[in-house]
């Protein structure tokens, strides 16, 4: 067969070659119905399928709940539940006896029946009951089903997932460790599939779009998760030129593997501390041996999204303090739920908006919503009895929400200790700074909080006005905009003055071309994706504090990006022969 | 009857009494087919039908020329030449000699259908054509038509309009000296309709919804468009009580007269610059004698909109020319076109976005379509021959941005040279300050730019990351926020450190309370809606610069808005007495 090359988005890098395993999935589709002449035949298969299918959930929600917390095994949960639910199976059992429906039918006659009735409901939380209906429905049907698709259990090698789209719930029954890259239709650089790629170093290009029929189950691939290249059924030579591509990364690899366990501390003895972004307890686990000194950011709305209803206090708790369990005391910074903006949850109903970045989202939301933030809060402060958790707000952009949500802190901890529920009370407590209003006003700030955490990612939306998402202007978004690197000079300037530390939990952090400069305006923290700290800290070893000082005063002088970013390269360049 | 009151969106202020004329214009609706036993009759009908509407017409275009300039001429002349049309006129013609159908009849089916086409069209500019297309439609069913509804032209005494909505092609036919007020069913702040009132000193009452029905032709009304209030068949008391209002109202007015022809000076000398806002030539006519000495924000945009096509130089340069010689020598900032965002031009085709405020915008646009903004400079390099003319870019965030503009009008200029027509080529050029980074790189624009003008509207918006639009965080929309006013001040501090001078142009210059402020920071020009002129004006020569720079040192040390809003409330109760 000839090699042919697709091209999709490279979102977590890396050279894979690998067989392709193309997950097809069985659907309830729409099957012609068929009586059968023998019900008691029919009865049995559906009950057997339904025994077989109770078995899997069971499986999957014990190995959900040991690797992956009771969050993610919530949603098993819930499906196993409906299997037992009196409008869903006894409606098949009856349509089987009384009307000769043989099985699949009768499967398919209620799944459309009852997911049809959670459709046609106004609430949008009863509406996302449809997709779990559908999603039993299709765990049935592949069990009466002669023909039973690929299913992610049958992956028993290491193999090059292809497949239209990966939901959590997929994810959920995959065994990682067989999994060397992954290959979709669907999907962007923020999709689910990105964030776990990327937190587990598995290589991934997304969205290759109509190209993917091309591949073949089985068939030989290689993917380059930074070019966004998938290439089916390569010549030897292309193989042997991604094999040479391979051994230049693992040897840079091994190269930085050194690092892993090294301080991070500058040849002038300044000391950074190195943390990891992450949004699941399973990205924590492994997080010390890949050289994280911290947790620097906790996104806790994953624990929220791909849910039917609100996390409730004790299914937070469990989360945060296996967390800050994994991390030994080393210091866990758990922000507050950042939902709105691009981020979605149904059962909130959040209103539609014109312009979402600039609407209801992260404290905005909590500081309407108080029962919904005290809740994590109450969360939180007793995790703190497991480790050392710290608490960030987002999104504040002025002295009165960080003051309103100290006050519901305070009303969390009071709650806890009348309810004598043990806590942690002093928790540090901190504001994402991702607003230009409150970078300006850092130095008020910087009386009051114990920390920031600069987010770089919507501080550069905000600051150039440029909604990176969209393609028409995304060119005029760069960190590296003079007025961003001002800004985080303030911010960072207003901590050292008033005995707090500044940290950066924006893809910046992870840019080993920023960390001169980073390093030359004083910042204390730096989180980023786990994968990127052995790079990070190769340059932060390498270099003084005293001529990165010199080099950001240089920056600071400068008009535009294309200058700075032509500034930091030079002196990468200088750096590189002693790195 | 009784009375009752109505509740809207007060979108221009004043207390207006008088009779309702409700706007019910006659609309080409899905009428019984008819025949007719004489098609000579209905030829004839439908020939005086024509004559009158070509009159009708020609009348509105003359006066729209005369008055509001050849851009709104522009959506008539278009209806004109429609009415002439080998696909439109004839065929209706036809259907009454061929197969004997009523001059009513032959309209409907015809308008039926040639408006149908355009809109089965997929390009837009095409699909927009259906509207005009139906407007003659109506204009021609009206001369046929026994009831001919209500016309604006029917309005022969002051009266108060009340209408569904009014459009820019019908506000051209209005006789605004006849206008009391405006109430209408849909609208909000931005619309078309509240601009007008507010440049034209019209009270209005807008979005009343199915409040309307209330409202009878010839009912007496009581419009109070501050609070928002209709009030339909008004007792005496309520009469009065308004009356009241009214009086002391006009009092406050006569007294604010005596300002319109001094200069914006402080008591101890130091003068500012009170210019106003337009957006059309007729606003322009007679802002000198409402004490404007200079316009400090033309918005090109609605030249540019509710047309079906691009204006061209000659358009622009017509319109330009008017309001550089209403001004007679006095400075015009036309700021180049800011579409994108809320305001669309359907012709232009611009991209539907998740943050159209965040998005393809503004200078945006104007650098990526180049010929648009090139156009659009050499018609004010041309205008300026006329009068004193800026230029003003709007939506600037970075150097390079402002750089390339530079270069489109060199060579614009460049263009004029070789085609021969004269120009001036001593425009100054300026940059709108409304995104962060432009605030924060102030000092390195102020060397390049010959002015800044603050635009505190979107400033606020990016610096506090809110859409104010949005009502669910639309109260943390506070242009007294600090870091608003920290930016404000590195602003001008950067231009007065480089010899420039620095606008503003958002609500904040026109606000009385924020007045003492910017005495204090030293802003040089104030642009505003020319009804707040003379407010402003009374604050500025009861103050002293010193007293007001003591006070903007005080609020730039304050934490919070509302704290600054106290500041400034304590300081004009101060000044208060002396006012």
């Amino acid at each position: 067969m000839a090699e042919k090359k697709l091209k999709g988005l490279g979102v977590s890098a890396g050279v894979r070659i690998g067989k392709a395993f193309v997950y097809s999935p069985v659907r309830l589709v729409d099957i012609e119905s068929r009586k059968t002449d023998d019900s008691g035949v029919e009865l049995q298969r559906l009950q057997q399928a339904k025994a077989k299918c109770s078995e899997q959930l069971q499986a999957l929600i014990d190995r959900a709940q040991s690797t992956l917390g009771e969050d993610k095994a919530m949603i098993l949960k819930g499906q196993l539940s409906f299997l037992s639910d009196p409008v869903f199976y006894p409606p098949m059992e009856d349509l089987i006896v009384r009307e000769q429906w043989s099985a699949e039918t009768a499967v398919h006659k209620v799944v459309t029946q009852v997911a049809g009735l959670f459709e046609s409901m106004a609430n949008e939380y009863m509406r996302e009951r449809a997709a779990d209906v559908r999603d039993v429905g299709n765990r049935l049907f592949a069990q009466l089903s002669d023909h039973q698709g690929t299913r992610l259990s049958d992956i028993r090698e290491q193999v090059i997932l292809v497949a239209d789209d990966l939901t959590p719930s997929d994810t959920v029954q995959l065994d990682k460790s067989l999994v060397l890259g992954f290959v979709t239709r669907i999907g962007g650089k923020t999709s689910h599939t990105a964030i776990l790629a990327n937190s587990l170093g598995i290589a991934a290009v997304l969205g290759i779009g109509d190209g993917m029929e091309a591949i073949g189950h089985g068939d030989e691939l290689i993917i380059d998760g930074s070019a966004g290249d998938c290439i089916v059924s390569p010549s030897a030579a292309t193989i042997e030129t991604y094999r040479e591509q391979q051994k230049q990364d693992e040897s840079e690899r091994a190269d930085l593997e050194i690092y892993a366990n090294r301080a991070a501390v500058t040849k002038d003895g300044f000391r950074v501390e190195l943390a990891a972004n992450i949004g699941t307890v399973e990205e924590s686990l492994s997080l010390l041996e890949q050289g994280a000194e911290a947790v620097g950011l906790y996104r806790t709305e994953f624990l929220f999204m791909g849910q039917s209803q609100l996390p409730d206090e004790e299914t937070q708790y469990q989360a945060y303090s296996a967390v800050a369990e994994a991390m030994r005391g080393r210091p866990v910074v758990i922000r507050t739920l950042d939902i709105g903006g691009d981020k979605e949850l149904p059962y909130l109903e959040l209103p539609k908006e014109m312009n979402p970045f600039l609407g209801y989202r992260a404290i905005r939301i909590g500081l309407d919503r108080k029962e919904l933030l005290l809740t994590q809060l109450k969360a939180i402060a007793r995790a703190g009895v497991h480790g050392t958790v710290k608490i960030m707000f987002p999104m504040i952009s002025g002295l009165e929400e960080w003051r309103e949500a100290k006050v519901i802190y305070a009303q969390a901890c009071e709650q806890l200790r009348q309810e004598g529920k043990p806590f942690a009370d002093t928790v540090e407590l901190g504001i994402m700074i991702e607003v230009p209003s409150a970078a300006l006003m850092a130095d008020s700030f910087a009386k009051e909080v114990d920390f920031f955490s600069i987010g770089t990612n919507d501080l550069v939306q905000y600051t150039v006005a440029v909604d990176r998402m969209n393609e028409k202007v995304s060119h005029l978004y760069d960190y590296f905009h003079p007025a961003v690197i001002r800004l985080v000079k303030q911010v960072i300037d207003a901590s050292v003055r008033n005995g707090k530390w500044t940290g950066m939990c924006g893809t910046m952090a992870g840019d080993p071309l920023a960390a001169p400069l980073l390093v030359g305006l004083g910042l204390h923290e730096w989180s980023m994706s786990a994968s990127s700290l052995s790079k990070v800290k190769k340059v932060i070893v390498h270099v003084n504090r005293s001529e990165c000082a010199a080099l950001a005063e240089r920056v600071l002088a400068l008009d535009t990006a294309a200058e700075v970013r032509q500034a930091l390269e030079a002196f990468h360049r200088q750096v590189e022969p002693g790195v």
